[in-house]
């Protein structure tokens, strides 16, 4: 099936679902064949097809960045940065934003039925790589008949997307943002990741991952989800918005009840998660996480990876509370880049709210990307 | 029972364990009969009872602070600072450890059998503070005929100990040194700890925590540990120790064993962490930090904590790379105590290590506890 297949109301719009026939070859050597995808596309692409934005979402990001999410109702995770007169608007620009490969939106991953066998893959499914999403994501484009992004954007494990596009395919990528991200994930990550991982595998209900008939591990998935989202605040916005403060209550109960407000609220993290994402597919994509190093198949110098990048202009962003990716990564990232000769602009945004700065109202960071974005266009 | 109805040797030495009739009021406005005490001592009180000192150990620690581990069969955990010609000399010092108060090594805690019942205590153990394992140390002291410590010693929440025993007792304490530590747990430090007690309660094996006639929690308990772990380490330690290296292989397995280095390593924390500690131990005493804040009963107000400490001399250490209690935390407590008009020395140590740091080797640590002690001797 290709683009020419199908209508452009079938191609096009919000909530869109498609199967392609691949192969999609992996780095680790097996291939999937056919591949789902869900997306959404927000703008219309220009007679020039040269207004195309790419958004890669994070971790337990998905595709609904600027419509209602199916499941909890809440609006898109990015409506602070698309829209009417925003940076990333749908008058001006082609939107596409694509559930990742290995999630659980619609595209193929762990909880997607494998078509060979008619049962859900589970842990069946191949391990993938960030470089395995943004082929996946290059194939959809195709189909889209989208050859060239005019800037391909994200944040955290979209950045790390947004990072290697223009290292994987420099002549699709005119412009890439990245934003509270890194080249490569640190001993530090890693750890925390496996902790997430190992709280998963640890629920009896996880059973090799083979829960889908039964109960999900949710247990253990809140835990892990509880585990990464205090990497994602900042110990100062932890004490700004929290502090010691008792939840609901006027003196401590000698209990274990969640007498401190920011154990109530970690636990609504965890449990409100569990509702709209898959235990496995938190394996897959942390796994993917874990094994992003940009600089691994060039020697270990990140600035022969951007060798050929040199015809894309890069945007770096960091948060100066940004623990989990802090600013010394971008600054290498940018290092990289300018050794490679590769166009490269960058800013420390300050932000109270640590890593999660991205998805909060960033009034700074809109400007920066808006005002990259038309530097581009002129 | 008394000090005069034990013999010497009952009374001092390694591995020794005594219950006392009590009863001990706890901050919860539970009391406890009997508490039963499992202590080690080193060397012997002077003529003039004046060379007393205290450690005081942390969440995981335990009384054989330097002696073999009874399970593990390892060194005492702090031997590089007790010794022969140490900063803490048993030729010199009468050295004690006590198992604190809520612990699972031989002192009163929810593993120990609750006298009134036969059972073992589990869940109907009553919420303790540091506060009240103070209060219970002193009850030991006062059984030992120790009526005046010429020093009171801890790194984390031995720290938290440390710097309560002046609170609550400023006429028995002369000096107090306080490593790695805080006068209040800060929100981002009960985060870790709920996910830690998440973790175990999530553990079917934990059963409301009257597990102790079947199997123990213990994949909650790891996961727990594990993510401790993380904190009591710096990033740029991990990154030195571990990066990204792979685990006894080429190339990564896409798979989900333990590739990394850091995760191998973390697993093993876990793992071994199991053996030796009891699940319910570690809620009640995370518990205990987490509602630990000194200047909660002054009206917030560190200083009015200290108003009663101008005799006892204090001596802070931190560590540079210690995020867990960074120094700024260290520091909240120097200028509280300088407030309050107690003489107080401050010292930040540079360290790889993190938190850790107090545990590991540190000359630097040991000359300056060794020259604030002997300072105070002359």
């Amino acid at each position: 099936m290709d683009a020419h297949a199908q209508s452009h109301d079938d191609l096009f719009g919000l909530d869109r679902h498609v199967r392609l026939a691949g192969p999609l070859p992996l780095d680790s050597g097996a291939s999937l064949t056919p591949v789902d995808f869900a997306y959404e596309t927000y703008g219309t692409l220009n007679s020039e097809r040269s207004n195309a934005i790419l958004i890669c979402h994070a971790l337990t990001g998905d595709q609904y960045v600027a419509s209602q999410h199916p499941i909890t109702g809440k609006p898109g995770w990015w409506e602070r940065i698309i829209g009417s007169g925003k940076p990333l608007d749908p008058e001006r620009h082609f939107i596409i934003c694509i559930n990742v490969l290995g999630s659980c939106l619609g595209s193929s991953g762990p909880s997607a039925v494998d078509p060979a066998t008619g049962d859900k893959w589970g842990m069946r499914f191949p391990v993938i790589t960030v470089a395995d999403m943004v082929r996946a994501q290059a194939m959809l484009l195709d189909h889209l008949g989208v050859e060239r992004l005019n800037a391909v954007i994200g944040g955290s494990m979209g950045g790390m997307q947004a990072l290697s596009w223009p290292v994987l395919f420099p002549e699709r990528v005119e412009s890439a943002i990245v934003i509270a991200s890194t080249a490569r994930h640190s001993a530090q990550n890693i750890a925390f990741h496996e902790v997430g991982r190992q709280a998963i595998m640890a629920d009896p209900r996880w059973q090799g991952g083979a829960y889908y008939d039964g109960e999900a591990p949710s247990a253990g998935l809140a835990v892990a989800r509880m585990a990464a989202h205090i990497t994602y605040l900042s110990e100062a916005g932890l004490t700004e918005k929290f502090g010691r403060r008792l939840q609901g209550r006027e003196a401590k109960t000698f209990g274990f009840d969640a007498d401190f407000q920011i154990e109530s609220y970690l636990r609504h993290q965890g449990i409100s998660f569990v509702e709209r994402f898959d235990a496995n597919s938190y394996l897959y994509i942390t796994r993917a996480m874990d094994y992003f190093d940009l600089a691994e198949n060039h020697g270990g110098t990140l600035a022969k990876a951007f060798g050929k990048c040199r015809d894309t202009r890069f945007c770096i962003i960091s948060f100066d509370t940004d623990w989990l990716y802090p600013t010394e990564e971008s600054r290498h990232i940018v290092h990289a880049l300018n050794a490679a000769g590769a166009p490269a602009s960058f800013v420390e945004l300050s932000s109270p709210f640590g890593h999660d700065a991205f998805l909060l109202e960033a009034p700074e960071m809109n400007r920066v990307i808006d005002g990259f974005l038309k530097a581009g266009a002129l």
